[in-house]
């Protein structure tokens, strides 16, 4: 199964960038991080419309797309890793969606075959890009039963 | 109102202290972040009950004390804001209590006035440091109204 995140706005160095790239590098999947960048800043929801066409773009074709969204379902890390586990019987190609600072565009919203949530808490879209990597590394520990996660 | 972060782990570089370090900086609220080390690693069940104590110790007198606990209430963003507005009222001192990679000791969690939670997912201990110290200036940002919080 590869996995393709795609995620609004480019990120070169920083601590978001360092803590995505050391869980890439530690996760057993192939999975690829897509930053698309809208630089014409006209209305908030222009932005999302014109991000979510290039994010849509950037979706690798016949991908099971999950949407990062506030209004997604909440799951255990565990329910992370059955959920992948699962997919990875019926699906080669899984994307994850990230939108900018307001979110995803409804247009895009409604392509995605599963909206997933980290809580009700806001975070920074950035943030969400390491935590999304964070949380696919431990579904790989546990569904490889490495100690890293414990419960 | 000062508000003191009491968390298990010491951490002098890397994202996840660059990521505390800004949001420290960025806030206007007076937040202290004390770091306590229990390095005789025994059982963890041991860890956890040594971590407890010195965590208490670090705790100042009189604070109203809040545990970050995967059992913990979970709320949003202007949900914390609104807590911690009201806390500002009735407390001159609060503590936040962050645990090592097994959580928090029962007899520490047990002295807690509050117990909150990140959502369903289990994070790093040391990224809940990150996270806690964002949705402190998130909130401090919603309730002075800056845009950096969106709905």
């Amino acid at each position: 199964m590869r996995m393709t995140i795609v995620a609004a706005g480019r990120l070169k160095s920083g601590p978001e960038h360092e803590l995505c790239q050391r869980y890439l590098k530690r996760t057993n999947w192939q999975i690829t991080l897509k930053e698309i960048e809208e630089k014409q800043v006209t209305s908030p929801n222009q932005r999302k419309k014109k991000e979510a066409e290039k994010l849509l773009h950037a979706i690798p074709s016949s991908s099971y797309i999950i949407a990062l969204d506030e209004h997604g379902k909440t799951m255990t890390s565990q329910e992370w890793a059955s959920m992948l586990s699962e997919l990875e019987i019926s699906h080669s190609q899984i994307a994850f969606v990230i939108g900018g600072a307001d979110g995803i565009d409804e247009t895009l919203l409604k392509k995605a075959q599963r909206k997933v949530s980290f809580g009700k808490n806001t975070w920074p879209h950035m943030m969400v890009r390491a935590m999304l990597l964070e949380q696919l590394y431990r579904a790989h520990t546990i569904l490889t039963n490495h100690p890293y996660h414990r419960e």
